[in-house]
């Protein structure tokens, strides 16, 4: 973006020459709605509520029990990781879709604790997103392993004969600062030890190549940026080099090899598949697919630079017109989002909220707005930040019913 | 039943009886099928086709995040288990949607594990459906525990000063045996052991009384007697004694006590709320809420005791007119179905299948039929019987293409 102020028309020529534009009409985006919390919540593909409309009343209430083998809705967690994995720069069978990024975290954690054995130690990020520590923590109390949290910049140096795992958030959730994968993979295997990325903040937004820079395990959200649907699946990926090698420890039926023998002895399948436990999730799973299919076609890289260049010229734009507010700067590489601090971020975004400008809010003064790539257009940074001065001039934002900010957005 | 053979104008006389026989305008069943496997994946109830767009297009397309709070998918986890509650004799408060079973049996078996001290034995039943063997031989592995599968009649013989935790199936999965809940809790409490009762089998088909029977943990299936689709999320029970001593494994945000203050320690939540750990599935917890909705009203006594009858009647039916098929007699008390056993059982079950009688097939040789109360007529234990007649004197089954039965059903 230029240093010279930007107008809404050279955002509008932005839009124009946008070789993803056309994927906004992959979307149903209610109208007079400037939403900018895709990092938080995807929005509604376009063609999610005939698929679920579909896998309900025909594959359910028609097909009934039949459909698990006539609708493939068996393989559906592979058959979703396969579409997930060209997004993270992974192969194919390396990714399943399955549970939460909670439940997966403490499963590849776990794994990974049995394949160092003597080492005990998980090192994480103190700043990092609670809950992969409390989730960490809770392995930590019931296998006897040990939790190492330290700040960002003493990540590597945290790294010794004792550690079995790194587990990081690729982008940061709030700040969106992005770690170096391939620098901290290498640093990880230098010490001994594996390497867990959780890419919640980073799946569908940036250009991700986990196979090559070495990442041994990974997590991810289905709901943010893959537009899967509230509280949709999770997925894992394992790196080729450990798919027979990794036992999680969490043994269903779905991840042996053979459930429907329903023998005695639990072996496990083969690489990811191992990771199903119970009954996977249908028509959570009929949603998540309709999501992951809004990147087909879709150059990551592409993807990467567009977010890039909106979360510009929205702190441009909010430099120029919005001078009261601290714009966290943008880092040299982020997710999608940017965070703008104010003490009264609170109720200055639930004036928002109520003006259809929809970002989001983190304790204690966060205002947080995505930029997706696939349906976010330049000249939506324009009109957020007309909004946003206007609520400023209006001091509506001071009205005290806008103290009650629901807990989620 | 009566002894004498049965007629089916005695059945459809039993059908216009049935105070429960309303029930089955709550569901949308496919026209020309004889739908008996409702034990393993419930109908679709006429409700959910609705409920599910408007959370998929009004809730999630038009509110998008703001559907947390405005729709109150936050509390969810809590509304539908307090829905579920009285279906199993449980306080409300007590139950809690999420998960699979088989991450809810990790997480209690756990948090049993903690509670009991110096104690590393969880018993457990040989017969039982194999993956409850296979979670907690992955538990054991973890926490250093170990597991005691011993056989039916061995059970309260195994429990002595070492054991923390009895898990047992309610009803088994084949054979719809129940276990006498209140005697075996009686058992274990007597060797000083907790103990889990696995519902799967059970919830929605018999009258349960968690909480006057002794039970400390239960856990149980959203897709089978509840009707919450395909997958469903599960639920789990914790008696009122243990609500602030028991501690899961995984502490996931959702389960923190204030999960958006996004605190650096986790302090659990009140009670089961802390079973939580992922994002909760919205889509899916909106069609198991209405799955658990078509037992409004129903009284469980009543359930059960149509369900006995009913699986009386086509045991008494196949004695009367299959005289080939070893049946497996009901005992005193079993859940709503029934196995079949047959040298050509899964050619069989195909054929059958291929009429439209759905039940499904287990190795090596178990035809299983289940007869939900709240849908199935007594005239279809009838109609089933007599295609399964046809079959045979057909010989349809013998041919090869019935080979291909899919490994679900």
């Amino acid at each position: 973006m230029p240093h010279s102020p930007i107008t809404r028309q050279s955002l509008a020529a932005a839009d124009a020459a946008d070789s993803l534009a056309p994927c906004r009409d992959r979307f149903a985006l209610p109208e007079n709605i400037l939403y900018l919390d895709g990092n938080s919540l995807g929005p509604l593909p376009a063609a999610t509520p005939a698929a679920i409309a579909d896998a309900v009343t025909r594959q359910w209430g028609q097909g009934l029990i039949r459909s698990w083998n006539d609708e493939a809705w068996i393989d559906l967690p592979a058959s979703i990781g396969a579409a997930i994995a060209p997004i993270i720069g992974a192969a194919p069978d390396s990714v399943i879709a399955c549970d939460s990024v909670s439940v997966n975290l403490f499963k590849l954690a776990a794994a990974a604790l049995g394949m160092r054995p003597g080492r005990r130690v998980i090192v994480c990020e103190t700043e990092d997103f609670p809950t992969d520590r409390y989730i960490l923590e809770g392995l930590a109390t019931l296998a006897d392993a040990e939790i190492r949290a330290v700040r960002r910049a003493e990540i590597a140096a945290a790294l010794d004969q004792g550690t079995a795992l790194l587990v990081l958030t690729h982008a940061h959730y709030a700040s969106g600062e992005v770690h170096d994968m391939a620098a901290l993979s290498t640093a990880a295997h230098a010490a001994g030890a594996l390497i867990l990325w959780d890419l919640s903040h980073s799946a569908g937004a940036l250009d991700l190549h986990l196979d090559r820079d070495g990442a041994d395990f990974a997590i991810g959200c289905g709901y943010k940026y893959l537009n899967g649907g509230p509280g949709a699946p999770a997925f894992a990926y394992v790196a080729a080099r450990h798919r027979a090698g990794f036992h999680p420890p969490i043994n269903g039926w779905m991840g042996h090899v053979a459930p429907f023998d329903f023998a005695a002895a639990y072996t496990p399948a083969p690489g990811v598949r191992r990771l199903l436990a119970g009954t996977p999730p249908i028509l959570a799973m009929a949603a998540l697919a309709a999501g992951v299919a809004t990147f087909a076609g879709v150059d990551m890289r592409v993807a990467e630079a567009k977010s890039t260049a909106l979360v510009a010229a929205f702190a441009a734009l909010v430099a120029q017109t919005c001078p009261e507010f601290a714009v966290q700067p943008p880092v040299p590489r982020h997710s999608a989002q940017i965070v703008l601090r104010h003490p009264h971020g609170r109720r200055i975004m639930t004036a928002l909220i109520a003006r259809g400008v929809i970002g989001d809010f983190r304790p204690p003064d966060r205002l947080r707005f995505g930029f997706p790539a696939l349906y976010t257009r330049f000249t939506d940074t324009w009109d957020a930040v007309q909004i946003l001065r206007t609520i400023l001039d209006t001091g509506e934002w001071q009205d005290s019913r806008f103290d009650t900010l629901g807990t989620v957005s």
